[in-house]
């Protein structure tokens, strides 16, 4: 029988109610899309599968997908909108309409106080050369891999100020140990 | 040549740099793990792939997966992990020791003020199975389908307060039409 998940107090046996549930993307607030969206496609490679604006509530919604290399999505908007909440492990950035002109706006990150939320991550092939792709964009760490009691663990933040913990999968094997 | 991402302001289009990076999980800290795991599981059919203990630090992490059907984990612990981090759209919960026992801890769900994260969300395959199943395990509403400006979009809250969005993707071909 193939794993079928780890034992720990409070954690129940699925049931059939729950089949063809789909984690399908995490939303953050940012206060100017131009540079959020600038940030996470230039340096997170992420594409913008469809963009939503809601006039009479003055907001838009962004969904950015990192896609894999070949991955088809469709061009018609209609079905790309349910392309999109059909997948995985998506981006979704709200713009509040306005908030990019008022000077001393900001979003809460979650790790100051009150703390809630704590991070995204995204893995990478190559942790060194994602940690010298973030330097040479002028992005901001929070720690980096030799810093700190986490080692091989990369945080850097977005243009908003939340967190990105950044790793590499093969080198985690003994994490937590 | 296939879809490449919406034209925005802000938005680049990736460079080698950004390849093979995946935007792996959310974090999220939760009072009582015991209570949250049992939420996910159960009521969103979640694993818990690995549970990782950090003595020193006092804290431990639980990273969740909704499994699709005949998906193959690694039993080995080492291989479980570096497999958990190569995946996308993971939940990652982090229990700070002790908080389960603080009778007025809480955690900030990042909608009331002050504003950032706002709330993972699930598709579904059926929206109104999905309602009567949250009713079945009194999950607390923010909004139902047919309730407020934005219909066949549902919000519920997790044990901690966060909102988790549901919706059914074949439902929302015209949103923000």
């Amino acid at each position: 029988m193939s794993f079928q998940g780890e034992q720990h107090p409070g954690v129940q046996t699925p049931t059939a109610d729950s089949e063809g549930f789909r984690l399908n993307h995490t939303m953050l607030r940012v206060k100017d899309p131009e540079k959020a969206l600038a940030f996470y496609s230039r340096v997170f490679g992420m594409r913008v599968l469809r963009r939503l604006d809601f006039e009479e509530m003055r907001f838009s919604l962004y969904f950015l997908a990192k896609l894999e290399e070949g991955e088809a999505v469709p061009d018609e908007e209609g079905e790309r909108t349910v392309w999109t909440f059909s997948q995985k492990g998506l981006l979704e950035l709200t713009h509040n309409w306005g908030t990019e002109n008022q000077a001393d706006f900001a979003y809460h990150d979650g790790n100051a106080e009150p703390q809630g939320f704590g991070h995204i991550c995204f893995s990478v092939p190559d942790l060194e050369a994602a940690e010298a792709w973030f330097d040479a964009n002028g992005v901001e760490f929070v720690k980096r891999a030799d810093q700190g009691k986490m080692k091989n663990v990369v945080f850097v933040k977005d243009v908003d100020g939340y967190w990105i913990e950044v790793v590499q999968a093969d080198r985690l094997a003994a994490l937590g140990d």
